[in-house]
């Protein structure tokens, strides 16, 4: 990880959440060496400064007041079109008007070309204020992203460049109603458009019929434009489509047909909307279910050359490569997840922190807890509210800083050397399902956390906990389930290349055990992460080894716990040894900030780190207890 | 626990749950025993099914369809009278005439004479339900229940009569708005009624003046009558309410003033209603914010030698013990509140199987798992996926399983012998904060793990998961918070009497592990729980001797996790026996059922008892780092 610059960042901000980003992005990450490569060169902290400043306001300002307005008032379609409150529209324009659109895009883009962890952290006030609305922005920016790196130049102009001004919104169209995780049975179908399939400036057009589940952002009149990206299979000369993933091609499907210069043609294409998912949270977002091409708005070909069937999409780079388009977006995606879920866990975090900061009740142990006529106390002074404070501080603080950690190696993987850039793809390889799960699980358990602090009151809606607890719950179950990253994990990342990338990763974990050994504070620590480190790598070997991929795999999930809180344990330890550091140069200035990070670190390794044993034995014995439960048995 | 009948039940019904309530009562816990003991002697198994049978045809055709609506439709108050859906009024009314509101009580008070074990076997088809539409049914009981062992003739006659026959409700009215855990800070006045003080033939009458805050079933038209059970401090002589529990009394507040026969008297009582809490679930029980005595509808006294001025209320026994008396019912209530949880545990694990049965995604592992050309499996042929089944049947059926262990006590310590009334009195003791917490915590964890299962169709309100899990996050914060339960459990249940009642549990525990080495199938899952049960018996001497209350009990939350895991293990470990020696009878017959326990047994012994450990140790060591945490660290 960064080594603390020399003079750590003062501690001055009122906003918690603010002081611990400064920390780590500059002093446990050490962000301004992003600087000194030429992509970032005429950035600074003043300038990064300024991004999380402007971030800060209008999430503050346009975001967090209208977080509950949003899931109280949740998307309405009447039959021609999606109703959201005008809350919503204001909150997205000034989020592209702030040039947030961009932020990560090249200059010659009309971007900032802010690096990813600056871009990310930016973000984090958005999902922190409301993760619904923030929605919006995330998946126009993926959906760009995925367009600059695989669309031609005419593709660009037309539909990544409107994203980047905030004119067209994006989404993605990946599962179906019949292929969710299992994305090689879509049945979506791209006929190539016989009369236009090559005249038309914006690639090769396609004719695309199916339905597509799921999809955030899918309908709304937020934007001049809608660009989904969609996953489609082109059959072949027998007109059979070919079975499994590497079918898939990638399509942009525009809501309203486009000239060269992404300006809208007046011309609907023929997306219909056939409903909208009725959520449990993160009703800020609209989510829906979408038939392409099913005939409702027939679009005739421009010169009258083909029947008007069928929605148009124009094709992303080549046939049958859709499917690694979209996991190049899906790997940064992951993380935003993960992200999104801390900055949850975060705002439950503070929430329940302020409840119990001025909430009377009880008095403390001791002679004076026996006597009911002194005043009770604010909560915050029981030890079981301190514990569900810390549990959600290490949860929330843990899972932002593994979230900026991978969002830095992404910017290493882009513009560091040949072997940084290596090291950075390996590492994100094993950390990706890390990034995505852990803050998924655990700050949804902060969440619930939040709510125990606030008792009956967190299990009413005139608090902001049991809204956070309800989105949440959603981050375990898009872009990859829980169980799909333990697979991913453990029968791909981790088997791959005879685990190399894991290797690294092991590499990098004792390498923060060998510099935490000179504070010795952090010895305890440092022992326990070494046999945690020891039980991974058994359970690694166990799975992987001298067992069928069904047995090995079978506890897959269970292997992504262990290994996330190994991972976690490894980012506190180091978040513990900068902290030290800092203290040291800065005395007695921010001591409490300090001591907070050292306390987090203890509690997570005291009363997290010892579960690991425990999810990785069934892993260890091949236990097969789950894989020969019988249907019938249940 | 019961010796298995020397016939196993037939498994014959299609109804999962109620083929394994069979199996838990009658050859688990050998309920049938019960009909053995005089107060029960004209009971068999035939009117115990058919109590069973008339509840489950009821809350499948009165609650279970309208358990969305009641969600949906919360309860609107309009500033007269509360409104509740039609199908409210209907529910509560099907459970009423069917004689269920005195079902344990006396057949000298009209009741079915029914013992607790059997009248919670049938209220749990109505919290599987509905558990919003059940909570009327369940306070009234336990008014009534309490009204019977600590009131008057008069009051029973005027008060709880009309409870069994359903025409009035009960409430409890114990939380305040600056006390909720703290019951000993209560504000709420009551005066002795100056001129009807002993005239009123319903008992002392007194003037009661104070906000009650979190009243299920506080106000609705569902009833004639409500009647609050309500705790309040009758002032000194030089007008000061002492301070604390001692000074607590319990008093009968109708809503409308009623006559010595129970009929109302037209006159309405100083009860008004301040608000509703808006919910995140548990939207069927209307829960209010209720005003006694602000003066809204002042009554005057009958012969008009009083003010008019306050609610009239009661003395129910006598003054400064009425948190004694509450707590008689709070312990049921607790246990009722643990069983609330195991249903709705059950109810998301039976709707995630149906859905696991149905959903055909992905294929197994192996060859063919690599061919998509091959049709999908159902998703419950994967191994995640059967984990997250079998971990949910654990939730779901050890926790109905331990409810109803501790159910059979409650009858034990009614209608045993002198030595079974006071081993039950002791095991009750230890039990009832685990039987409270334990399922409230996993079966919350269950109903996580039934919307996992759906993925996104889970995470909708078009499948009834969601509502479980929101309905079930209630269980760990009323009756008793989940770090009350700790604090209940570490710091009084096991330290009373130098341990004995934890001593006593232990020996039945130990009493299970040597019966079950009779089954070669068992004996790793002795060791284990053998093991636990050190671990246990070593933190539980760490917390109390050699440090100071305040160190010991500061993780006593985590001590009541990794005694509530043991206390199931042995639970999972007794059923295991039990489904043994019912295959052995049996032989082939239900050998499916039976395969199911004994997997769900070793599901538990080897996925969750090793958590134990991990909860344990910091007992073990006096961990401080909760503790010490500072404010200013947050």
């Amino acid at each position: 990880m960064g080594r603390p610059s020399t003079t750590c960042s003062t501690r001055k901000n009122p906003n918690l959440m603010r002081t611990t980003l400064d920390f780590l992005l500059y002093d446990w990450l050490n962000v301004e060496n992003l600087t000194e490569c030429e992509r970032y060169a005429e950035h600074s902290r003043e300038t990064f400064d300024s991004v999380l400043d402007t971030s800060a306001r209008i999430a503050r300002e346009r975001f967090a007041p209208f977080n509950r307005l949003v899931d109280l008032e949740e998307p309405q379609f009447d039959g021609e079109r999606v109703h959201l409150p005008r809350e919503t529209g204001e909150a997205v324009a000034a989020y592209a008007q702030a040039g947030l659109l961009a932020a990560g895009h090249d200059y010659g883009h009309g971007g900032m070309q802010l690096p990813y962890v600056i871009d990310m952290a930016a973000n984090s006030f958005f999902a922190m204020a409301s993760i619904g609305l923030s929605a919006y922005g995330m998946l126009t920016y993926a959906n760009c992203n995925l367009l600059l790196a695989h669309g031609t130049q005419a593709q660009i102009r037309a539909f990544a460049s409107p994203e980047m001004e905030g004119r067209f919104f994006g989404t993605m169209c990946l599962s179906e109603p019949q292929a969710g995780s299992s994305l090689g049975d879509i049945q979506t179908r791209a006929l190539p458009d016989a009369g236009a399939y090559e005249a038309d400036p914006l690639g090769p057009r396609y004719r695309i019929f199916g339905s597509k589940m799921w999809i955030s952002g899918g309908e709304h009149d937020l934007s001049e434009n809608i660009v989904h990206l969609v996953l489609a299979k082109v059959p072949g000369a027998d007109g059979a489509m070919r079975a499994g993933v590497k079918g898939i091609s990638l399509f942009a499907v525009p809501r309203e047909l486009v000239d060269g210069d992404g300006r809208c043609t007046g011309r609907r294409n023929d997306i219909a909307l056939a409903g909208l998912n009725h959520k449990l949270g993160y009703r800020g977002t609209v989510n829906t279910l979408l038939n392409f091409g099913e005939g409702r708005f027939p679009v005739g070909g421009e010169e009258g050359t083909d029947t008007g069937n069928g929605a148009i999409g124009y094709l992303i780079g080549k046939q049958g490569e859709g499917l690694k388009y979209m996991f190049h977006m899906m790997n940064e995606a992951r993380i935003n997840v993960g992200m999104g879920a801390s900055m949850l866990a975060y705002a439950g975090y503070l929430a329940s922190l302020d409840y119990a900061q001025n909430r009377p009740q009880g008095r403390p142990y001791g002679r004076a807890g026996k006597d009911p006529s002194i005043a009770p106390v604010p909560i915050i002074q029981h030890a079981d509210v301190k514990r569900m404070l810390l549990a959600q501080k290490t949860y929330a603080e843990g899972g932002l800083a593994l979230g900026l950690y991978c969002a830095r190696l992404v910017d290493l993987k882009n513009t560091g050397g040949p072997r940084e850039r290596a090291d950075a793809e390996r590492l994100l390889q094993v950390l990706t399902p890390i990034a995505k799960s852990w803050p998924s699980e655990w700050g949804l358990e902060a969440n619930n956390l939040a709510i125990q602090v606030l008792g009956g009151a967190g299990y009413t809606r005139d608090f902001p906990v049991e809204q956070y607890w309800r989105d949440n719950r959603l981050n375990m179950i898009h872009e990859g389930t829980h169980g799909i990253q333990g697979l991913d994990l453990l029968g791909r990342k981790v088997a791959a290349d005879s685990g190399a990338d894991f290797k690294l990763l092991v590499e990098r974990i004792e390498a923060t055990i060998v510099a935490a050994r000179s504070h010795t504070e952090l010895s305890d620590f440092g022992l326990a992460l070494e046999q945690s480190l020891i039980d991974l790598t058994e359970a690694t070997t166990a799975a992987l080894t001298d067992v069928s991929a069904e047995v090995g795999l079978a506890n897959a999930t269970l292997y992504l716990q262990g290994f996330g809180h190994t991972v976690m344990a490894w980012i506190w330890l180091d978040i513990a040894a900068a902290a030290i550091t800092c203290a040291k140069q800065d005395g007695s200035r921010d001591s409490d900030f300090y001591q907070g990070k050292l306390q987090a670190a203890r509690y997570f390794f005291r009363y997290e780190l010892p579960k690991v044993e425990a999810w990785l034995r069934p892993c260890v014995t091949h236990d097969d207890t789950c894989l020969r439960m019988q249907e019938t048995w249940f």
